[in-house]
């Protein structure tokens, strides 16, 4: 119900906008940018120098195009000295990078998870990943700000974990602590992994262009991001894409949620691993144990996945009912199961979903790899940058 | 990924800011404008003048205050003389109505619906009760478009009615029939029932101010219109919200879109009056024919109410832990149902349900009631006027 902006708010705007038309599609001529921002040369010319001038961007010659002509100045993010530190906290490990603006990671670094239940274990390893990283970032580079994936359930508002039952913790305030390990005034925004792994893959992505999508994490629980109209789904709290815990089976087994049947307890790691008959393995090699065997003929691991992916298919045709989604994405462990049991997801689909809602959408794997969680991180991070580019630096 | 607006936009942007304001607020004063709308004095002054000269909105002084000093003039809408004509395409009846700026219905018609199989039979009688209604109109009344609700799926680009199991149309381009029987340049908008009365319930009904919600619609059918951070979730084609076929019952009965065990075969009219011994009956009176019997303590309607209100939490919870809503509204016959049934709806839903995602859901029925399909299609119509005021005139 806002009115329309102030002048000096349609600079930021007008800021923001370029700068993150750089961030997404990288170098890019002035004069697209006339044409895809709708400003003329003049603007564009006075945003650039003003980007240019804080740092952000850099203006130079293109690589030779062979076309004759005078070549329009090329604008690129500088992606080497302008930067956000990204985290992800998973069940084995920590992950720290620094991305740079344009979505490139710089730099890594990997650590065990302590298997304590207190996120103060873990925000010492993260910052004292930063504080390593950071040496070797070049003089005079620009650190935009944190963001952080985590397999949980994130209360937006402060990024407190309200509960991760595959790591075990419960109202952890990892934010707030992360932000006092690193020593920095401003917030450290946290967020579900799925839902990060989605915005990552709906940036730069497999789903790039893409604004209706359900992107399924899954590791020995399952969740989903969801982005609808080209925006994250999160819900009042933040919680939303809960899809590891809708029922699809009243009969079946208990779920460490309390309830029973949830998806999660027919599709997750563990569903997968007793179908097999190989009970109390986990993780991802656990998984390929399952799924290499099948692909090579062995009847039993043939059996497991059809059983597990059948399931799939049954919740994503739910799904599909529910959003009629452009895409869905299969990430975690539940990518090397799709990809072994793609027949029954896609026949599970025909046969549930309802036409108009299954008839464009497309069954893909994730392209980001085990990056997705960082880069979209560090996406949450830029934000900030992006809405007001002047300021946050 | 445009870029900020230029100074004509902005004069446009703050007039849909200012008519948008009052025609949800109604009636409101310059002061209050000016303070919530960011804008100072005299551009409130200059932006009202613009709407007022249009026809759009009137000044005048408030009504008495009893407090002292002189009052700040009042911008009021102009309900009686600008309005949209909104359309409800039901199983058993056509209605039609005038709706003024600001959400009033002005003047209403209804008619029986013809029960052939395409929507060329409704179009005519639909544009002959708006014919009837024009002349009743003041004169100079304005007509700022027509909007449709409809009980079937919507195709949003051209309004093209996809399917609709319950009056039995499939590819029906009823959008494009009523143009042409209005004898409209204008597209007319058309949306599904469910999503226009959640649409309706936010802007002004039990769900205003509330950014998340899923609004749940019954009859023959069940369906869903979602609101998640104050937009609506229709999907890639315009078909999600399909909540009526999330399978939740795998060995449960067919259903007609030839699945299984959909939860519109555990919650919709028929599964009700099956559990009640009632089976064959139909519609509302129908429904009464069970949840009054219950209420009154007949064993068998109660046991059918309990089953069936059983399901209909069971559903509830998933899209809970799905959604992370703030507000769950039943609408249709659902409403009947969950009022009857409410203590199982809210034990499953505490069952369920993760407590991060339902711990702030209020469980509401619609305070619309009939009017909220009419109400949301007006509002469909009022969007292109509320994007621009001056144009859309």
């Amino acid at each position: 119900m806002r009115a329309g902006p102030s002048q000096d708010e349609i600079r930021r705007q007008n800021l923001g906008a370029l700068l993150r038309y750089v961030h997404v599609h990288g170098a890019t001529s002035r004069a697209e940018l006339t044409n895809t921002l709708g400003l003329n040369r003049s603007t564009i010319g006075a945003l650039t120098a003003d980007l240019a001038a804080a740092g952000l961007v850099s203006e130079g010659t293109p690589k030779e195009t062979g076309r004759a002509g005078r070549p329009s100045l090329v604008v690129r993010p500088e992606s080497a000295r302008v930067f956000a530190y990204a985290f992800s906290v998973e069940v084995d490990r920590l992950r720290a990078a620094r991305v740079g603006l344009g979505g490139e990671v710089l730099d890594r670094r990997e650590l065990p998870r302590p298997h304590g239940p207190v996120a103060g274990e873990a925000a010492p390893l993260l910052a004292g990943m930063v504080k390593d990283m950071h040496q070797y970032a070049p003089p005079g580079a620009i650190c935009v700000g944190a963001g952080v994936a985590v397999v949980g359930m994130v209360r937006r508002d402060d990024g407190l974990v309200r509960l991760s039952p595959t790591i075990g913790w419960v109202d952890e305030p990892l934010g707030e602590l992360l932000r006092a390990e690193l020593g920095d005034e401003r917030p450290v925004a946290v967020g579900n992994v799925a839902d990060l792994a989605a915005l990552a893959e709906h940036v730069r992505g497999v789903a790039f262009g893409c604004d209706n999508l359900i992107y399924l994490h899954g590791d020995a629980g399952v969740g989903a991001g969801i982005i609808a109209g080209g925006r994250r789904v999160t819900g009042h709290g933040g919680y939303g894409g809960e899809v590891g815990h809708m029922v699809v089976n009243p009969g079946g087994q208990p779920c460490g949620c309390g309830s029973r049947g949830c998806w999660e307890t027919e599709i997750g790691e563990h569903a997968l691993l007793r179908a097999a008959g190989r009970d109390g393995y986990e993780g991802q090699d656990a998984v390929l144990g399952v799924v290499d065997p099948a692909a090579r003929g062995d009847a039993k691991a043939q059996a497991a996945v059809r059983q597990v992916g059948d399931w799939l298919g049954f919740g994503v045709a739910n799904l599909v009912n529910i959003f009629n989604p452009e895409m869905v994405i299969f990430g975690g462990t539940l990518r090397d199961l799709y990809l072994a049991a793609a027949a029954q997801v896609r026949s599970r689909l025909n046969s549930m979903a309802l036409p108009a809602c299954r008839e464009h959408v497309r069954l893909r794997t994730p392209v980001l790899g085990e990056d997705a969680a960082l880069i979209g991180a560090a996406e949450l991070a830029f934000e900030r940058l992006l809405a007001d580019p002047l300021d946050a630096t």
